[in-house]
Protein backbone atom coordinates (compact mmCIF):
# COMPACT_ATOMS: atom_id res chain seq x y z
CA UNK A 1 0.00 0.00 0.00
CA UNK A 2 2.74 2.20 0.46
CA UNK A 3 4.49 1.90 -2.56
CA UNK A 4 1.20 2.65 -4.80
CA UNK A 5 0.54 5.71 -2.53
CA UNK A 6 3.97 6.37 -3.83
CA UNK A 7 4.03 5.21 -7.21
CA UNK A 8 0.77 7.51 -7.07
CA UNK A 9 3.07 10.85 -5.87
CA UNK A 10 5.23 10.07 -8.40
CA UNK A 11 2.88 10.22 -10.98
CA UNK A 12 1.31 13.81 -9.86
CA UNK A 13 4.95 14.81 -10.45
CA UNK A 14 4.79 13.60 -13.86
CA UNK A 15 1.67 15.04 -14.56
CA UNK A 16 2.44 18.11 -13.74
CA UNK A 17 5.36 18.49 -15.88
CA UNK A 18 3.73 17.03 -18.62
CA UNK A 19 0.71 20.07 -17.75
CA UNK A 20 3.58 22.73 -17.23
CA UNK A 21 1.33 23.66 -14.13
CA UNK A 22 3.54 25.28 -11.34
CA UNK A 23 0.72 24.85 -8.94
CA UNK A 24 0.55 21.30 -8.96
CA UNK A 25 4.21 20.88 -8.92
CA UNK A 26 4.80 22.98 -5.98
CA UNK A 27 2.31 20.35 -4.27
CA UNK A 28 4.38 17.26 -5.30
CA UNK A 29 7.58 18.63 -3.40
CA UNK A 30 8.91 19.12 0.11
CA UNK A 31 9.60 22.88 -0.01
CA UNK A 32 12.71 22.92 2.39
CA UNK A 33 16.07 23.02 2.16
CA UNK A 34 17.07 19.94 1.71
CA UNK A 35 14.88 19.85 -1.76
CA UNK A 36 17.16 18.93 -4.53
CA UNK A 37 16.90 18.22 -8.21
CA UNK A 38 19.57 17.49 -10.98
CA UNK A 39 18.09 17.95 -14.19
CA UNK A 40 20.23 16.23 -16.86
CA UNK A 41 22.97 17.77 -17.71
CA UNK A 42 22.66 20.35 -15.17
CA UNK A 43 24.04 21.14 -11.57
CA UNK A 44 22.66 20.36 -8.47
CA UNK A 45 19.60 22.67 -7.73
CA UNK A 46 19.57 22.55 -3.30
CA UNK A 47 16.46 24.24 -1.65
CA UNK A 48 13.00 25.04 -3.01
CA UNK A 49 13.50 27.77 -3.96
CA UNK A 50 16.23 27.44 -6.53
CA UNK A 51 14.26 24.21 -7.82
CA UNK A 52 11.13 26.20 -8.14
CA UNK A 53 12.63 28.25 -10.17
CA UNK A 54 14.09 25.71 -12.62
CA UNK A 55 10.42 24.83 -13.02
CA UNK A 56 8.75 27.50 -13.54
CA UNK A 57 11.91 28.06 -16.34
CA UNK A 58 11.20 25.55 -17.71
CA UNK A 59 7.58 25.93 -18.24
CA UNK A 60 8.03 29.26 -19.88
CA UNK A 61 9.02 27.05 -22.61
CA UNK A 62 6.73 26.24 -25.53
CA UNK A 63 7.39 22.86 -26.08
CA UNK A 64 5.33 20.67 -23.83
CA UNK A 65 7.02 17.29 -22.60
CA UNK A 66 5.37 13.99 -22.90
CA UNK A 67 7.38 11.24 -20.70
CA UNK A 68 6.41 7.34 -21.22
CA UNK A 69 7.63 5.64 -18.08
CA UNK A 70 9.30 2.53 -17.95
CA UNK A 71 11.51 0.22 -15.63
CA UNK A 72 9.65 1.50 -12.91
CA UNK A 73 10.83 0.20 -9.29
CA UNK A 74 9.88 1.37 -6.00
CA UNK A 75 11.05 0.70 -2.92
CA UNK A 76 10.27 1.94 1.09
CA UNK A 77 11.88 1.67 3.65
CA UNK A 78 10.27 3.27 6.85
CA UNK A 79 9.11 7.08 5.78
CA UNK A 80 11.14 6.97 2.86
CA UNK A 81 10.56 5.49 -0.54
CA UNK A 82 12.69 5.79 -3.22
CA UNK A 83 11.81 5.09 -7.52
CA UNK A 84 14.57 3.92 -10.33
CA UNK A 85 12.59 4.50 -13.42
CA UNK A 86 13.51 5.27 -17.12
CA UNK A 87 11.88 8.43 -18.21
CA UNK A 88 11.10 8.24 -22.73
CA UNK A 89 10.83 11.44 -23.63
CA UNK A 90 8.57 11.96 -26.63
CA UNK A 91 8.02 15.04 -28.83
CA UNK A 92 10.21 17.25 -31.66
CA UNK A 93 13.13 16.25 -29.66
CA UNK A 94 12.96 12.78 -30.80
CA UNK A 95 13.57 9.51 -28.63
CA UNK A 96 15.75 10.32 -25.53
CA UNK A 97 16.13 8.30 -22.72
CA UNK A 98 16.68 9.97 -19.40
CA UNK A 99 17.75 7.20 -16.36
CA UNK A 100 15.38 8.75 -13.43
CA UNK A 101 15.85 8.56 -9.05
CA UNK A 102 13.54 10.24 -7.25
CA UNK A 103 13.40 10.16 -3.53
CA UNK A 104 9.88 10.47 -1.58
CA UNK A 105 9.56 11.23 2.41
CA UNK A 106 6.05 10.50 4.08
CA UNK A 107 5.53 13.50 6.18
CA UNK A 108 4.57 12.60 10.09
CA UNK A 109 2.18 14.69 10.76
CA UNK A 110 0.00 14.31 6.98
CA UNK A 111 0.86 10.78 6.17
CA UNK A 112 1.32 12.73 2.63
CA UNK A 113 4.41 11.76 0.31
CA UNK A 114 6.20 14.74 -1.20
CA UNK A 115 9.47 14.40 -3.60
CA UNK A 116 13.18 15.53 -1.50
CA UNK A 117 15.06 14.62 -4.38
CA UNK A 118 14.75 14.17 -8.35
CA UNK A 119 17.82 12.89 -10.56
CA UNK A 120 17.64 12.51 -13.99
CA UNK A 121 20.46 11.71 -16.48
CA UNK A 122 20.39 11.30 -20.41
CA UNK A 123 21.33 7.71 -21.27
CA UNK A 124 24.45 7.86 -23.83
CA UNK A 125 24.74 4.29 -23.67
CA UNK A 126 23.29 1.27 -23.47
CA UNK A 127 25.57 -1.52 -21.55
CA UNK A 128 23.14 -3.46 -19.98
CA UNK B 1 26.35 10.70 14.69
CA UNK B 2 24.87 9.20 11.99
CA UNK B 3 25.86 11.79 9.41
CA UNK B 4 29.07 11.40 10.35
CA UNK B 5 28.86 7.73 9.87
CA UNK B 6 27.40 7.98 6.55
CA UNK B 7 29.68 10.36 5.43
CA UNK B 8 32.32 7.59 6.66
CA UNK B 9 30.71 5.02 4.62
CA UNK B 10 30.62 7.80 1.33
CA UNK B 11 34.33 8.44 1.92
CA UNK B 12 34.77 4.21 1.93
CA UNK B 13 33.06 3.93 -1.78
CA UNK B 14 35.53 6.47 -3.17
CA UNK B 15 38.26 5.04 -1.31
CA UNK B 16 37.65 1.95 -2.79
CA UNK B 17 36.78 3.57 -6.54
CA UNK B 18 40.53 5.16 -6.30
CA UNK B 19 41.85 2.05 -5.37
CA UNK B 20 40.37 0.46 -8.16
CA UNK B 21 39.76 -2.62 -5.32
CA UNK B 22 36.31 -4.40 -5.56
CA UNK B 23 36.69 -6.15 -2.08
CA UNK B 24 36.37 -2.90 -0.88
CA UNK B 25 33.99 -1.65 -2.96
CA UNK B 26 32.00 -4.74 -2.27
CA UNK B 27 32.25 -4.47 1.17
CA UNK B 28 30.60 -0.21 0.92
CA UNK B 29 27.21 -1.67 -1.11
CA UNK B 30 24.17 -3.68 0.08
CA UNK B 31 24.45 -6.38 -2.18
CA UNK B 32 20.68 -7.24 -2.60
CA UNK B 33 18.18 -7.02 -5.53
CA UNK B 34 17.30 -3.31 -4.78
CA UNK B 35 20.76 -2.36 -5.21
CA UNK B 36 21.02 0.48 -8.26
CA UNK B 37 23.57 2.36 -9.44
CA UNK B 38 23.60 5.21 -12.77
CA UNK B 39 27.33 5.77 -13.77
CA UNK B 40 27.23 8.93 -16.16
CA UNK B 41 25.47 8.26 -18.99
CA UNK B 42 24.28 4.72 -19.04
CA UNK B 43 21.36 2.97 -18.11
CA UNK B 44 20.48 2.54 -14.59
CA UNK B 45 22.01 -0.84 -13.40
CA UNK B 46 19.76 -2.99 -11.34
CA UNK B 47 20.81 -5.65 -8.50
CA UNK B 48 24.16 -6.59 -7.07
CA UNK B 49 25.48 -8.48 -10.18
CA UNK B 50 24.76 -6.05 -12.51
CA UNK B 51 26.60 -3.09 -10.20
CA UNK B 52 29.27 -5.54 -9.14
CA UNK B 53 30.35 -6.22 -12.36
CA UNK B 54 30.11 -2.57 -13.28
CA UNK B 55 33.00 -1.92 -10.89
CA UNK B 56 34.74 -5.23 -12.32
CA UNK B 57 34.70 -3.74 -15.41
CA UNK B 58 35.51 -0.20 -14.71
CA UNK B 59 38.50 -1.50 -12.19
CA UNK B 60 39.80 -3.55 -15.36
CA UNK B 61 40.57 0.32 -17.22
CA UNK B 62 44.49 1.53 -16.43
CA UNK B 63 43.23 4.86 -15.60
CA UNK B 64 42.55 5.22 -11.75
CA UNK B 65 40.18 7.69 -10.94
CA UNK B 66 40.83 10.80 -8.47
CA UNK B 67 37.64 12.37 -7.05
CA UNK B 68 37.72 15.90 -5.18
CA UNK B 69 34.32 15.87 -3.28
CA UNK B 70 32.70 19.27 -3.46
CA UNK B 71 29.18 21.09 -1.98
CA UNK B 72 28.13 17.36 -0.35
CA UNK B 73 25.15 17.53 2.19
CA UNK B 74 24.10 14.43 4.26
CA UNK B 75 20.51 13.99 5.33
CA UNK B 76 18.90 11.52 7.26
CA UNK B 77 15.23 9.79 8.15
CA UNK B 78 15.25 7.06 9.83
CA UNK B 79 17.48 4.19 8.72
CA UNK B 80 17.86 6.08 5.20
CA UNK B 81 20.53 8.20 4.38
CA UNK B 82 21.23 10.22 1.77
CA UNK B 83 23.81 12.91 0.07
CA UNK B 84 24.62 15.31 -2.53
CA UNK B 85 27.45 15.86 -3.55
CA UNK B 86 29.41 16.89 -6.73
CA UNK B 87 32.11 14.52 -7.96
CA UNK B 88 35.27 16.72 -9.27
CA UNK B 89 37.25 13.66 -11.68
CA UNK B 90 41.38 14.98 -11.65
CA UNK B 91 43.48 13.29 -13.70
CA UNK B 92 44.18 13.08 -17.81
CA UNK B 93 40.09 13.75 -18.62
CA UNK B 94 40.32 17.19 -17.40
CA UNK B 95 38.17 19.02 -14.58
CA UNK B 96 34.56 16.76 -15.35
CA UNK B 97 32.37 17.76 -12.41
CA UNK B 98 29.49 14.77 -11.71
CA UNK B 99 26.69 16.20 -9.55
CA UNK B 100 25.91 12.67 -7.74
CA UNK B 101 23.62 11.29 -5.67
CA UNK B 102 24.31 8.18 -2.93
CA UNK B 103 21.71 6.76 -1.00
CA UNK B 104 22.47 4.59 2.13
CA UNK B 105 20.39 2.18 4.59
CA UNK B 106 20.80 1.31 7.82
CA UNK B 107 21.14 -2.46 8.38
CA UNK B 108 18.68 -3.22 11.48
CA UNK B 109 21.08 -5.91 13.29
CA UNK B 110 24.45 -4.68 12.25
CA UNK B 111 23.88 -0.85 12.54
CA UNK B 112 25.79 -0.54 9.43
CA UNK B 113 25.07 1.84 6.82
CA UNK B 114 24.94 0.37 3.02
CA UNK B 115 25.12 2.32 -0.35
CA UNK B 116 21.81 1.19 -1.86
CA UNK B 117 21.92 3.16 -5.23
CA UNK B 118 24.30 5.39 -6.72
CA UNK B 119 23.74 8.28 -9.65
CA UNK B 120 26.38 10.30 -10.89
CA UNK B 121 25.23 12.72 -14.04
CA UNK B 122 27.93 14.81 -16.01
CA UNK B 123 27.22 18.65 -15.40
CA UNK B 124 27.13 20.05 -18.94
CA UNK B 125 25.85 23.29 -17.96
CA UNK B 126 26.24 25.39 -14.81
CA UNK B 127 22.91 27.18 -13.57
CA UNK B 128 23.16 28.40 -10.42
Amino acid sequence: MDAAEVADANRRYYEAFEAADLDAMSAVWERSERATCTHPGWSTLRGWSQVQASFFSLFQQPLRMQFLLTRQDVHVEGDVAWLSLDENLLGEQGGVTVATFNLFVRDHWSGQWSMVCHHGSAVHASVT
